[in-house]
């Protein structure tokens, strides 16, 4: 399969000319949930993600039948310099864990009713350490972007994507440092669980990344290329896909949240489609997602990746839509409006 | 159906001896947990909450597969008063509505795997207006109690409870303030929507509804007798019959957390068993859970009641259960620890 780019300055164009929300969809939703039987505002943001979900949907009253999980896995060359809890290999573990049904991401998806695809991406070749040089060339990133962009399904109507990758947590920071600027200790944090000596080798790493690479941090899909990772470039291209497609997206946790700032660098109102599901206890989410104008939906602690978060929120998301659509409105109920 | 008590205070002796958590069933859950293919705590307060949910079941690695929501609907005599913005008969239509599955509630169940029972509780013979007289007879009490104890199915595995009932949120404050003590003003909201003059109203019915049963605000369940409504004492009744069953509870919003509070004031630690799903947007739910050492699961500006808020959380607390029993082990899944 080809994606409709072969460079990141086409990529880069295709952003610039995506769909936006039906504003005629988003009206007549609001309509139709200003009628249910309920005191207004009274279900809160299950309300409004209704309406959200409606816009980018195209018609008043939508269902979700088909929600898909895409979980993208790669290895990162910026684990040579000691970054992470867990050796490298763990990456292909895990995603044979996946295959074999044994993960979180497993468990969660099945509970939320959601698919769950998982592609691994070159985890013999990692990245290259972005210490000493461009984590990806131009048409790895390609490639990775293409990955993601072909990997969502067209009949999906829903859509979130996680990730698996040991030491991608430096590589997330490094990407939110340099999209977002500030001191590198503020966009860096624990990962999987680095003790303190842990945390102050990671906040080098990413300074030396940042340094290595300082003539490309205003071009936001060079950050990718140079300290992103192929799972991370999947996720962009697969966020961007399914704007395409006009199916709307769960965002995950940091590293998730991280490749989709790459694209509303690149492109203003690129996530506008993308939901927040949860704020990580990965520190810098918090901040990175107040950036980006996004309020999660939930707060439970979780720094996992996989998508975890993204697949608890689907129940939330498939609740609202269900809400919108199967309610009786006050006329259908008899019942009095006060 | 009967149920073991004929009186209250029969009713808070059964309150004193009931089941506490299996200390052995947690031992081993944590356990278990600590093995599960993730890094340690990553899956946050998810972990916490299959742990919590396999102490009461009394296994290491226990299932949902039978939740039940129960909706209990009742009228106050205290809508004499003026405070709400909907009439009474709502209640009525709203029943009809739950039955006919038009409301919130039947799509939140359906959505998040629940079923779904709705008793109404002699909607034709409100309570008395409180700040008058009792508002309920010890009798009127001890049979919605009841209702709200037989109504749990002894097979449920989860259990959830919701109310409608036009003029609650001031019942439900006038409980609070009396068990919490402090202003009436920090313990009463807007409800469905009154504005200032409304809730000014709300404050001074609370008041003397405080003052005209001064002798009884240290007894608990006197409160709930002169201060509730049928649905309250309901709900009451049924989460202690939850209890008496081992099935965890997840408790809604403000109404639904002011009926577990007379049983957590009546014998502390009643509400071990139980789960705030939920923030309500009803102003003083924060510090009635904070009180109760409770924290919510979410926080999405809800203040419908119904059940709605429990609903959401249901579809989260199956999700950690589902993890907890399906995730493969280290060593099952061959995954290195790092």
């Amino acid at each position: 399969m080809t994606a409709p780019f072969q460079t990141l300055a086409e990529f880069r164009d295709i952003l610039a000319r995506q769909p936006h929300a039906d504003s005629e969809a988003l009206t007549a939703a609001a309509d139709r949930n200003g009628q249910l039987t309920k005191p207004p505002g009274a279900l809160g943001r299950i309300e409004d993600i209704a309406i959200w979900y409606a816009s980018w949907r195209g018609t008043a009253a939508p269902t979700i039948d088909r929600t898909q999980m895409v979980v993208f896995a790669g290895n990162h060359g910026v684990t040579a310099q000691g970054v992470s809890a867990f050796p490298s290999e763990v990456t292909a573990q895990m995603v044979i864990n996946f295959q074999h049904g044994g993960a979180a991401i497993n468990q969660l998806c099945e509970a939320n009713g959601a698919t769950l695809d998982v592609h691994a991406l070159d985890l013999d070749t990692p990245t290259a350490d972005f210490t000493q040089e461009p984590a990806m060339t131009e048409q790895e990133c390609i490639s990775a972007l293409t990955t993601g962009w072909n990997a969502v399904d067209a009949e999906a109507d829903l859509f979130a994507t996680g990730e698996m990758g040991i030491g991608n947590t430096t590589s997330a920071a490094a990407i939110a440092a340099a999209l977002f600027g500030g001191p590198a200790e503020t966009w860096t944090g624990r990962g999987t669980g680095v003790d303190d000596a842990g945390f102050a080798n990671k906040v080098r790493v990413v300074n030396e990344g940042l340094s290595r690479h300082e003539r490309i941090l205003n071009d936001p899909l060079g950050v990718l290329k140079c300290l992103g990772g192929r799972e991370i470039a999947a996720m962009a291209g697969a966020i961007a896909a399914a704007r395409a497609k006009r199916i709307p997206v769960v965002l995950d946790g940091f590293i998730c949240t991280a490749a989709a700032s790459v694209l509303e660098r690149a492109q203003e109102g690129a996530l506008d489609h993308a939901i927040s599901a949860h704020l990580s206890a990965e520190g810098a989410h918090r901040k990175m997602l107040t950036t980006l104008g996004k309020e999660p939906l939930l707060d439970l602690g979780l720094r996992l990746g996989e998508g975890s978060g993204a697949a608890l929120a689907i129940g939330l998301i498939k609740s609202a839509v269900a809400c919108h659509a199967g309610m009786a409105t006050f006329a259908e109920a008899g019942v009095a409006t006060g």
